[in-house]
């Protein structure tokens, strides 16, 4: 039995009505609701867990309906459909009776085929010789993620000035270290902090309404990361009217592409 | 009424149950099953005509669960959680009671924020200083759009030798222009040829299963985008043991960001 907080917070207990029971995690408390990563995984959970699941996740997309509630959730998984060798999944996630997030995953059995890492990853110093962050956080989850960034940290000052670019480049893994599964690397995936604070330092509001992760990782190039560090990087693309986006990618220290992500996110102001 | 075919291609007729009909599209076919574009288009669509509607697009992700029959199909759209100013919607398509797409969208009302669009429009000819893609085509939907490569065309030969890099760049619009609204714009985000066959020419098999597209055009910047051209660009990331990703944008002439899109590609070999 695993110790590690990361296990517990996305343990699902299935029930009789083929529906899954979990809970939030205070150790991944956000300023408001639960930290998204370990919600979209507790999403993930839900297929990986199904008894019906064929294969390996390929894509998930998790939608943020409202701020969870401290407390217990039910979350179901259906298959809506299945084909040879690949499987189509529509998930939900209720408290009281109300949809806080729905989802779909797309999960199928990898074969052997010519490959490429398009996207390199970028030249940037080893993980011990970058700084890890830390020092006082008002908020629980960031203190379960080792963070270690090489460009764009968490802003000093929050001067409101445009930066002119919102790129990020940082050393992450859990902390205590585990070894990576599709559940954690879901988690890792929503680690950036949002990119409208880095681009003009305000700490203005913002939720994540929509994520969406590509998992290039199959089961051995998981098992061959372990516990290791990963480098991710973030970027947005376009800020307008209330909603930004951001691109981001994890490679693991060998410079194998994992995952690669997107997320929409309201902003004020 | 408009005598477009692509409004002919992604109508839908609301029935008393709440559902709506719509038909694939001969103008718009695939090799195998109608053009993945038009599809998502007419997924959006039930969004958009939906009586409960608040807002509009943010985000749209489908997962296309197999190749539709030409012919009736069915498509539902549910609105799972609706706040003040925003909608989450699951979205789901069949043939014969089965499962052909699933999806969920986000809508939202906007408010007017400090913005920047972050990726900037990339340096090419204009429109008049590229010549138009022609010439025999196995697919019909291809007639549909206008296309003008200004990098990496669809290859001349099939050499099957690695390219290094899979990014093209091309003017497109819809053949006849039309107006753009949110319907096809979403069209206009699957335009472009599967990533693998310009990285490594070679025509293998492939065929989307999941494409995220954010939306960052309002409904003023559509309009005085009206019937011009978009600056397209897309490159892949990661290919992968049969599934690749790729990424693209979409401006307008004046350089303003109207899309940003991904998409994860099943591919042979």
């Amino acid at each position: 039995m695993s110790s590690h907080p990361f296990d517990a917070a996305v343990a699902l207990q299935a029930q009789a009505d083929g529906t899954f029971l979990g809970h939030t995690s205070a150790a991944y408390a956000n300023m408001v609701g639960p930290f998204g990563g370990v919600t979209a995984a507790q999403a993930l959970n839900a297929v990986l867990q199904h008894p019906q699941r064929l294969g390996d996740p390929i894509s998930l997309t998790v939608n943020f309906a409202a701020a969870l509630a401290d407390g217990p959730f039910t979350v179901t998984a259906r298959p809506a459909r299945t084909n040879r060798s690949t499987q189509h999944w529509v998930i939900e996630m209720w408290q009281n009776d109300e949809t806080v997030l729905t989802g779909t995953a797309f999960f199928g059995l990898r074969r052997d085929t010519w490959g490429a890492d398009e996207h390199r990853m970028p030249a940037v110093p080893p993980p011990a010789d970058v700084a890890r962050a830390g020092g006082p956080t008002r908020v629980e989850w960031v203190k379960r993620y080792e963070m270690r960034f090489a460009e764009g940290p968490i802003p000093a000052e929050w001067t409101g000035a445009d930066q002119g670019a919102s790129r990020t480049r940082l050393w992450l893994r859990d902390d205590p270290p585990r070894p990576l599964d599709f559940a954690s690397l879901t988690g890792l995936s929503d680690v950036f902090f949002p990119r409208v604070w880095r681009r003009r330092p305000l700490l203005v509001p913002i939720g994540t309404v929509s994520m969406t992760i590509y998992y290039h990782a199959d089961a051995a190039l998981l098992q061959r990361t372990g516990s290791g560090y990963l480098l991710g990087q973030t970027q947005a693309q376009a800020f307008r009217n209330g909603y930004f986006d951001q691109t981001a990618q994890l490679w693991n220290e060998a410079g194998e592409l994992l995952v690669t992500t997107h997320q929409v996110v309201y902003y004020k102001q």
